[in-house]
């Protein structure tokens, strides 16, 4: 396994965020290697597109990507394979990262920021297992033709693929299963059975494969109630597990649940657990390189990081540990700033979490 | 224009709910001819089809359906074409009923029964305008086969067809667009054009229609922003349009923001303003019965059917004020009941709203 890092922290407060990772990870002297590149607009700029080859490469030869953000508003008239989005599902494909796991935690001093009702949203601790390498994201056929069938025949018409193979359905299901035994051992796996194939063709896979999970109760629910029941009683639900599209709607209204999205790390991993690491937000170019962003997302990323691609569980924990002592001490970025509590930029944050870091 | 109407209760507490939307129209004595057909899981059991040939004849020489709900749990293992939920899409797709109008509106005096905190709440007012013949709901090919290529080339996938012909956005563009003229001028179009070619073709013509409004302030989402700004704040929104998939999950994630559904209304259109008209909730078996169900998305459906199929705008907005007046009096059903309030059964709730018909 190789103790290389590809850091990419891309546009607007990528670079700080990510920086503010990178000391926490610097203070826990561990054997890592982390190497820098470009990637989206800012690739862009500089190599013509946004995701370089001399970066892909330098992803792929690294067990793990430490990723900030990408986009920024100057580029939303781009060609659409140009835009710094693409960088992002370049990565997912070329590494094969199909997983996708996204905690939605409230933590408990942060429970005012919800919109919702305090009760409803307190404790919250959902993951969301996400499909990310399939489905209508990357299927062909797509793009606009003339339509040769149907009540518009002779029109010009959009269309996209939505596809799912037995392999794709069946490696994800087993990491949501096994996700599933280390929680409270409930899945929901969120599909349109009742409208499309894909989706009956998920579900049948789904029950096939929960034979060899005995412990795990899984039920089914329809993209809709889920979108609905995350909004209604949120804490019902423990692990879901869900294709790339529905992942993509439910794993956002989920992280907003909480109301500090600030506070979101996520992780992509393959099936010999390269992983890319990125928090759930945005590159928020409208308050970059001013030092109000939250960098604990992304310090979370890094967390994730270390238990999943370096199987460092006790670093792990002991990152994640240090943030919940700073939210403890009343720290807060910006976005979580509440009134009692004590307003700091993203380097004092990160300075924050590194003195909370135990020395063991 | 015929004055039929085709009332098909279905299954649950269908029957009942329709029932009292029934006698408030009857109460109003307008010149409508009411007749009554089986549909759902109801339908299957006498005829074998949960959309029998006589009931959609019936609904095809009707200006508008009066619609209930459909499903049970009894008829989960049916094969998806006999499904209830079956009838649904049938009668969309064979009246052309290509305009879904959903409105999510909040009561001041239900503000309490949101899960979200009042002030991010009271006062909600959005309207949905969902595509509902097109989209991956009903495009081809479709179905499960071997890969022809591909990762997974020789494998068996499920696989959907996501389509839009450029008059099916067209004409729904025109309709949202008019729905916004009447409102507050503001028309956010939710795609994921950053991924979908649908979606870039949907947004296209979007801005291309938005030339013919220039009265209209047309802007455009992202599906799964969409989902978090439902969260984050609602009141932000007036009319969104999207397309089937998309209008599916967020018309009912927006329903659920209001915490009181049963009071949800819809309407679906085509282009003769024949129109179905059913509650925005489901059919609710464990509780059929027994004089329980919420009659007044009903009644409202029945509101919105006066309106646009019948262009009675009068009669329309008595049963709207009428509504408006029974919450006023404190009357509650079980789903949306509070301590201070009175709560009645399903036929009470109908009694007190024809009592509150004002006679002009
Ligand atoms: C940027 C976009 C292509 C991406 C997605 O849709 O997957 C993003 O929304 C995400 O969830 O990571
Ligand atoms: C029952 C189902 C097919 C239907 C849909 O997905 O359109 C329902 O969820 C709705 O929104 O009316």
């Amino acid at each position: 396994m190789s103790n290389l890092v590809a850091v990419l922290p891309g546009d607007g407060i990528g670079e700080e965020i990510v920086e503010q990772a990178v000391r926490v990870l610097a203070a826990l002297k561990l054997d890592l290697q982390l190497e820098k590149a470009d990637v989206g607009g800012r690739a862009y700029d500089q190599f013509g597109h946004p995701l370089p080859e001399s970066t892909l490469n330098l992803a792929k030869k690294a067990q793990a990507v430490l990723f900030g953000a990408v986009g920024d508003w100057k580029y939303d008239t781009l060609p659409r394979e140009f835009r710094p989005e693409q960088a992002i599902l370049g990565l997912r494909k070329n590494l094969g990262l199909f997983a996708n796991l996204r905690p939605a935690v409230l933590y408990p001093q942060l429970a005012n920021a919800s919109t919702l009702k305090p009760e409803v949203v307190s404790g919250l601790n959902l993951l969301i297992v996400r499909e990310l390498t399939g489905d209508i994201y990357f299927g062909t056929p797509r793009g606009v033709r003339t339509a040769e069938d149907g009540a518009f025949k002779g029109e010009r018409e959009g269309f996209d693929t939505m596809r799912y193979a037995e392999t794709e359905v069946r490696r994800i299901a087993h990491i949501a299963f096994q996700a599933a035994q280390k929680r409270q051992k409930k899945l929901c796996s969120v599909d349109k059975a009742n409208v499309l194939e894909t989706s009956q063709f998920w579900r049948d896979i789904m029950i096939d494969v929960s034979k060899e999970y005995p412990d795990v109760a899984l039920s089914h629910m329809y993209i809709d109630n889920a979108a609905m029941q995350l909004v209604r009683a949120p804490k019902e639900l423990d692990v879901v597990v869900t294709g790339n599209l529905f992942g993509d709607i439910l794993s956002d209204e989920a992280a907003m649940l909480t109301g500090s999205i600030g506070m979101l790390p996520s992780a992509s991993l393959n099936a010999s657990n390269q992983g890319l690491y990125e928090p759930s937000h945005g590159s928020a170019p409208d308050i970059a390189g001013k030092n109000i962003a939250n960098p604990l997302a992304t310090i979370l990323s890094a967390a994730m990081m270390l238990r999943y691609s370096f199987n460092h569980e006790a670093a792990a924990q002991n990152i994640e540990q240090a943030v919940a002592k700073v939210l403890e001490q009343g720290l807060r970025t910006a976005d979580i700033y509440e009134e009692g509590t004590t307003k700091v930029g993203t380097v004092e944050m990160g300075d924050a979490v590194i003195a909370a870091l135990t020395s063991s």
